[in-house]
């Protein structure tokens, strides 16, 4: 079977608050041995773990040595004595530091090769209400980002609200605020205008403009139990041009199909593929940075990107996987449209957990 | 010299943010050679990296291998081709699965003890800047705190607000908002009451009573740049004991002594211990979870808990380090008394960045 064994703090590393259920700050041991996982914890957050974690026993580093102040590889070494029938299994993050101990001490191990808790994929019923609580807060600051849009009067091409020039930061800080106020974090959001939103991680700044497309790309983590939410939807303020209604409907045609091709036993693969055939067919080739050039979505969970990946790789989809869904289109000239939502693998398709109106023109 | 290389996201890892001054969220390498740091990113980071960040070259990997798809050891394979005089220094958190890639190519390297970039830990004005602005919003937290449990009704030893029983979370929720509202977020936030503050880690929750310590322990992030502040205040709504007020005079004594003892040259564990034994000598013994049994300090920056640490270690104290002074008495039948104020050392002396009253009593 193996142990499986985490150094690390939930509140940096997703697997570890998958097993924990509350965060703490500083690092601390965890293991899993015959189903049952342990913590070992210093003084200080003894007390937080006992009461409040998931772990099926917290002790304290004078419970497996005698030693007055063991290292974190001092103890490693007293879990191998305990359990001498299984080598330890290390996540792909362990610390370099730990694992040159290990191999000094030559306690038997291996390093997990991509997910090490592969069963994070699968969502239960308690973590789809999570991330679809996450979604439905987005959708309140999609609410808030159209008003203020529709808001806006235009003047000399630019978006003004109250009588001052509407910025990308502006409305981030208004999505954050919408965020905040439903218990999630919104860190990074994308507001990207014009040729900007031609590049899909900028952020965006400076002054929103009329005709143009206006990316939207939130995705906050709930304070409390750490599930993420992700969701994207363009928008444009004033009368788009039929380049622009072409491509934004091809991006919505690609993500209703995509969304309509996922169910359990499906190839992710396969998805993505049909999505850059589909929208080379229609007109819009890509490459490795114009076009439809990242991936057709992720998992999404306690960690905004985690297993599966509906990419280049093959990945047979399961029941109870939570997927984005978001292609998208970039082109400098024409700036960029990316539409995203979530959904969960159904046995004969998918169950969206994002809820957002598609009507882009404002 | 060697060559330090750091594969992490900004999100995660604060030596990363340190060099990169922007936060993204995927992973990619960055390192440092001949004084000249470099981010290597895939295609959707780089035009925000280019962009926002402080790297001196933030290239593609295509720019340093005809490879179409290299890993990221094809890709640290290549540095140590192009600066074959220089071993790889790698940091304690370096992940594990490349560090054995990197053992299998035999490549030069060593892991680092300890802080792998150790000038994090003197700050420059306008890291101070930004630790200094941290606190200002925890006093702003603290005004809003002392406001509530002024303006509550004691009854049948509860505190009232409104007509509804004021609570742990309802006073953490507040300072969450008061923290947001000035450009941070505070997770973790301390509010505990009676026993639970006996506990230096526990969050505190359920109905806040009179009469009893109130500790609070605020250590928002500024959402901009990364950099924290940690203050705690420690309060009693109502009439205090003598005992009670014999130990929270108890703390601010040592507290007050310990930020008088603080220049640079000086041995933490100095500090630290003098500490000890100046609680002992009033009549407060410590053992392995009761009296003073944690660090009295740590530095701070964009991490929360970073170098140097005054405690049981030795530890020369240096020019513009930036520590927290946070001395505590825990007794499970008296509750917790915990006062934390951040310290800039200087040549003979220390200066304070956080500001607010030790007047406690409400």
């Amino acid at each position: 079977m193996g142990i499986r064994l985490i150094y690390a703090s939930p509140e940096r590393d997703a697997d570890l608050l998958y097993w924990s259920r509350v965060f703490t700050c500083d690092c601390f041991l965890a293991f899993e041995v015959d189903g049952r996982r342990r913590a070992i914890s210093n003084v200080l957050d003894i007390d937080e773990l006992r009461r409040n974690s998931s772990f099926d026993e917290v002790s304290l580093p004078g419970d497996w040595t005698q030693e007055k102040n063991p290292s974190v590889a001092d103890l490693i070494q007293c879990i191998c004595e305990k359990f001498p029938r299984d080598p330890l299994q290390l996540p792909a993050n362990f610390p370099a530091y730990l694992l040159l101990e290990l191999q000094e001490r030559r306690l038997p191990f291996s390093v997990t090769d991509g997910a090490f808790l592969p069963e994070r994929s699968v969502k239960s019923p308690g973590e789809m209400d999570q991330i679809c609580r996450a979604c439905a807060i987005i959708s309140g600051a999609f609410e808030r980002v159209r008003s203020l849009l529709a808001a806006a009067e235009i003047v000399d091409g630019f978006l003004h609200y109250n009588n001052k020039i509407l910025t990308s930061e502006w409305v981030r800080s208004e999505i954050a605020g919408v965020c905040f106020a439903g218990g999630a974090i919104a860190k990074e959001t994308i507001v990207s205008c014009g040729e900007q939103a031609a590049y899909p991680h900028n952020r965006g700044s400076g002054a929103l403009r009329a005709g143009e497309f206006i990316v939207v790309d939130v995705f906050p983590r709930l304070l409390e139990s750490g599930y993420y939410g992700d969701m994207t939807r363009t928008f444009l303020r004033g009368t788009p041009s039929k380049k622009q209604v072409k491509m934004y409907d091809a991006v919505r045609a690609v993500q209703a199909r995509a969304i309509g091709a996922i169910r359990a036993g499906k190839n992710g693969k396969e998805i993505h593929e049909n999505n850059v055939k589909m929208f080379a067919d229609m007109g819009y080739p890509s490459t490795d940075s114009t076009g439809f050039f990242h991936s057709t979505g992720h998992g999404v969970g306690l960690d905004l990107h985690e297993s599966p990946s509906i990419g280049s790789r093959d990945y047979t989809l399961q029941t109870g996987e939570i997927v984005t869904v978001e292609p998208g289109l970039y082109y400098p000239e024409m700036g960029g449209v990316r539409i995203e939502d979530v959904a969960v693998v159904r046995e004969n398709g998918a169950e969206l957990l994002s809820n957002f109106s598609y009507d882009w023109v404002i």
